[in-house]
């Protein structure tokens, strides 16, 4: 009999830039917030998976040999922006089995230097040398998406606008200052119609989750964030300005997670989705199934997606804004998910929350065209 | 209830130097291979690891976009040179959990280009521009071994020896030309006492495994192979020259593999092990339990670890002779345990073979101290 996994800590670290400290330093921030929330102890942890896109080999080992943690397995999982999400699915593979009864999971990139340990792909591929990077790859699904919504850039600008409104109430973010849809319009042009301030930033940071059984859960004495759905799929991930700018990769990887867990769109309380570009969020709107297909601006002008909405979309500010370490995000939107869930975050509070969706894509890297998506349902 | 999981094809590309060959292709040769032995299409594949150490960003995914494979989970991990391993692990939780009924798992690295996407720690770190690179670790660990135990550079050299000897007769192998005592020791020195023959050579290279249920093995009508213990630890890995040539990691991780598979050292008819260097050969006979502490030279000297002795180690030639793309290693161990214990591989088998013990380690990279140790029993 599989055994169900819980949230019991979460952790990040500051995100931003931070070029003067160590990935393995910002890695163990992470850690030690998620492992004090879940009043677990370093003895404690039975397992460790550690996601990293550009953090270099062994690097759960680096960060857990100077907390003193040198005998459990750790195991290493990479899926690009997908990296920490894919440690937590294979986090609940070790709980389902019984192979474990407390996990660790970090997600953690310093993209201000690489972390000394790798360089992207992008450099040797000559899609990227020809400039389809990703920035180019969105801006053309906005193009797609503009052309059969009749969606206009100041409809990108307010997704901005939205997600620095929550950021600003997000001390973990790392773009915390309100900005308007004339200002995020006039910010320097990326790749049209996409502005500099509707492309995430570039910076360094980690966030961390423990997980555990409903028994140790209840032991622990904290409240427990139950996962009820943990799904990871692959498919085509440049896609969305050829014939239609819909995310059939995002919709099949939903569709497994709202089967997996029992429930639908419309049961969805919040959203952490992977807004790496403004473009992205109201493509994922609507391939979460949280508005009908070709509504997605519409979802966005009636409020909806903000908090206090019908289905508030990054409350944490989202990649946009509270930032994307790439081995980071999956884990951090989780940390958005549990606080919530739990009714801690104040300010930013979604009132009453009870389901959370968290969904990330990984891929467009290179130029090559085939990607992963993970999708997780968090409960209380 | 746990499922059990079982290799039903196995396969291996070429290994060597083929620089002019891309990463990819060189995984795809692996990957058809073990599918077309296990009898199994693309369609049947329900989810994919992929073990890399050096191979870049999403490297699963792009071995399988040009097979067609474009739809299951990939989860790409690293563990140095135990990534592979770790895969074939994470796989055996996949079986077990009842998420996937077949798991393709593929351990790649092309260290003559580093695949284009990454760079190894080494450079950018302290230790290693002061010298601590693996042949110099080795070299001290192989001196404290040869001053606890009497042991002289002949045995480094007969290691050599027998390696090739087996070596001559894999066709996967890499250094397959007999050597003698004389010629080992007389190669070009690398860190004393170690010489060039008592290296493992820099090559590119792919194994694969598929790993399925007891009833779907017994339906596609292929001969399985149980893995009856999968287990990973973490621990210090530069060890071995400071207090005592002996591995706390290996010797830890051994014993639960054989409380999981419910045998001890004397019920192994034949070991892979991680033999980078000559010395570790000779170090890991005695942390394994293969013999006593410190007669691992006496057990190699009587000839008990050569094909046709009471335990055979590393009869497909091992990575000193059998090469060491450092992702594909774990596999490629366990391919030829899986054709070993399948009676397949003509004038180097191991004659009844039932129990095969596989075993790597993976860490030291860049200075650094905490490492990995992966050990499997495969049985028939």
């Amino acid at each position: 009999m599989s055994r169900e996994a819980f949230i019991v800590g979460a952790g990040m670290s500051r995100f931003g830039k931070q070029s003067h400290r160590t990935i393995e330093e910002i890695g163990q921030e992470a850690v030690r917030a998620a492992m004090k929330e879940a009043g677990v102890e370093r003895g404690d942890i039975d397992e460790v998976f550690c996601g990293t896109g550009y953090g270099g080999v062994m690097l759960g080992q680096r960060i857990l040999r100077d907390l003193g943690m040198t005998g459990p397995p750790v195991t290493n999982v990479e899926n690009a922006c997908s990296s920490g999400a894919t440690g937590v699915r294979e986090a609940c593979a070790a709980i389902a089995t019984g192979r474990a009864e407390v996990v660790l999971v970090v997600g953690v990139d310093k993209l201000t230097t690489f972390g000394g340990g790798t360089l992207p792909l992008e450099a040797s591929d000559p899609d990227v040398a020809n400039g389809m990077i990703m920035p180019a790859v969105y801006a053309m699904r906005a193009r797609r998406y503009m052309f059969e919504t009749g969606a206009t850039p100041e409809h990108l600008a307010m997704v901005t606008v939205k997600a620095r409104e929550a950021a600003a109430l997000n001390p973990h973010a790392q773009m915390r200052t309100p900005t308007t849809v004339a200002e995020v319009l006039a910010s320097r042009p990326i790749a049209d119609p996409l502005t500099l301030f509707m492309c995430c930033p570039s910076g360094d940071g980690a966030a961390a989750v423990v997980i555990t059984t409903a028994a140790r859960a209840r032991q622990l004495g904290v409240q427990p964030v139950k996962i009820a759905a943990s799904v990871l799929q692959s498919g085509y991930y440049k896609t969305g300005f050829r014939d239609t700018a819909f995310s059939e990769l995002t919709a099949r990887t939903v569709a497994l997670a709202y089967d997996a867990a029992g429930l639908g769109p419309e049961a969805v309380d919040m959203a952490e989705v992977h807004d790496a570009f403004a473009i992205a969020e109201l493509m994922y709107y609507e391939a979460l199934g949280l508005c009908e297909r070709g509504e997605g601006k519409d979802f966005l002008e009636r409020g909806d997606s903000k908090i206090g909405g019908r289905t508030p979309v990054n409350p944490s500010g989202g990649l946009l804004c509270k930032g994307h370490p790439i081995g980071a995000t999956g884990i951090a939107q989780m940390c958005e998910a549990v606080w919530q869930l739990r009714g801690q975050v104040g300010a930013r509070q979604v009132e009453g929350a009870k389901v959370a969706l968290t969904h990330c894509t990984g891929g467009g890297i290179a130029g090559f065209d085939h990607g992963a998506c993970a999708v997780h349902v968090l409960t209380v």
